[in-house]
């Protein structure tokens, strides 16, 4: 993981949230999205692609943030590629701090936004500028270069309960699952990360995020946990022997359950002991 | 693990079922059972005492192992603890060579025969003697020290999805929850492990079993996986510091999943490669 090249390329951060994020009472996570875009300062850019209904979803959204103090919301409004191809991505880009691609179907967000100039252009702003990226449920399972499109929650591990497809690759090593523990999927993500354990799975809870930083730094912010599974210790995998609707023996998975405020490196691979958290306070 | 006192001790075998195992057709659960117990010199004590409906229970049982072949499978009628202390447990026992402990619920099963001169005997026969003990889905569950008497099925591990309470013991420092991938078990184990991570869990699903011998050696057998939790790499434990209903972190669990034919060495802690698994065969 010592290579620049083998590792996540992060400008500014990433903000990936498991889906059901709350968009009316707290809005811890949505608040968070707007102090990393710059506050008052923030331009932001919904990309509601995804959605069955993305002038419904967009509005959500829009109105979400303007009740949080943002002036003018920007939307890219395109239900195909045609739309993608004849929206202005400069102008749409120009000075945005954050953007935030919504849920609905990852297959349909990549199939439309994948290879267009806009996604080219998003993808060099989020390694190279100060930008926040943020996606929720599809927008978050896009984000990974080997995005998990379907699967069913499958009591076993089966060989065929996951699919991967190419996503967004914002994340390039990193396998996103959301709604994870709600819907049960930790048997899907164990299987993505078994198809190459060179991947991390990383399973994100509903009103739940991770925040990436350009260092590595991977903290939880919200309701519920992140479940993280690593396979760089495994030991036995038996994925490619079994038929597809088979279950298959994996050894030595790793797995690290962690709530809010807990801190994983996500390049060492490693979470991070919290400092003094369970200590009395020193006595002056 | 290397203090004889501090490990399983058994004398023969434990088969331990996930529940829901073929009694109809295969059969190769029961199967494997009556050949640990001697084939057909197999001495079988029946001990419904979980179930609910206890003289259906044996019945089914008792007609079970009359189709593969046992002569006289005895059965332990008890409904309370009266019954079991008015029972002749030398009787019961004299030269059975397996015994199986149905289904049902192990609080019920450990409150009757709990501290009973028939349990004691029964433990002394399953440490010291070449006898098969075997218990299904309940009777799987009590054979732990510490025993799992419920816990929903929560999405998220949180500190109060499982209970622990004394079992019968014949497993000193294992945890078995059953119906285990069927039921998304997989966060109460993870609890159940977090509270003293000394403790190994092993959940198995249906008409799947795990046979341990008193050589280390724990063996899959059967359609569906085995679940092993292995807590003592837990970096980071948080359970002891959050309420009942939170979620809590807990960092560096190890998990396999093995499927039929694979090994576990329960002593050492480690799977066991299975030897030249995926190797061509030789030619001579």
């Amino acid at each position: 993981m010592t290579n620049r090249i083998h590792r996540e390329v992060i400008g500014g951060h990433l903000l990936v949230i498991g889906g059901a994020e709350d968009k009316y009472n707290e809005r811890r996570i949505l608040k968070k999205f707007l102090s990393l875009a710059g506050d008052e300062k923030a331009e932001i850019l919904i990309v509601p692609v995804s959605s069955d209904f993305p002038e419904f979803a967009s509005d959500v959204y829009a109105q979400a943030f303007r009740n949080l103090g943002v002036k003018n919301p920007r939307v890219l409004r395109a239900t195909s590629r045609q739309d993608v191809f004849n929206a202005d991505a400069d102008a749409l880009l120009d000075g945005v701090t954050g953007v935030f691609i919504t849920g609905g179907d990852q297959m349909r967000l990549v199939s439309i936004l994948g290879g267009t100039k806009f996604a080219q252009k998003l993808g060099e702003l989020a390694t190279t500028t100060n930008i926040v990226v943020a996606g929720t449920s599809a927008g978050a399972a896009g984000m990974s270069a080997s995005m998990i499109v379907r699967g069913e929650a499958t009591p076993h591990p089966h060989k065929n309960s996951v699919r991967l497809s190419p996503g967004l690759g914002f994340l390039k090593n990193i396998i996103i699952d959301q709604h994870f523990t709600e819907r049960g999927r930790i048997s899907r993500l164990i299987t993505a990360v078994s198809y190459n354990p060179y991947n991390l799975g990383i399973g994100i809870d509903e009103n739940t995020a991770i925040i990436l930083d350009r260092e590595g730094v991977l903290e939880v912010f919200g309701e519920g946990t992140v479940t993280i599974v690593d396979g760089s210790q495994i030991t036995y995998n038996e994925i490619a022997e079994v038929k597809d609707n088979e279950s298959f023996s994996v050894c030595g998975v790793q797995l690290h359950i962690i709530g809010d405020g807990m801190i994983y490196d996500y390049f060492a691979r490693t979470p991070m002991q919290p400092p003094n958290e369970f200590l009395l306070p020193d006595i002056e």
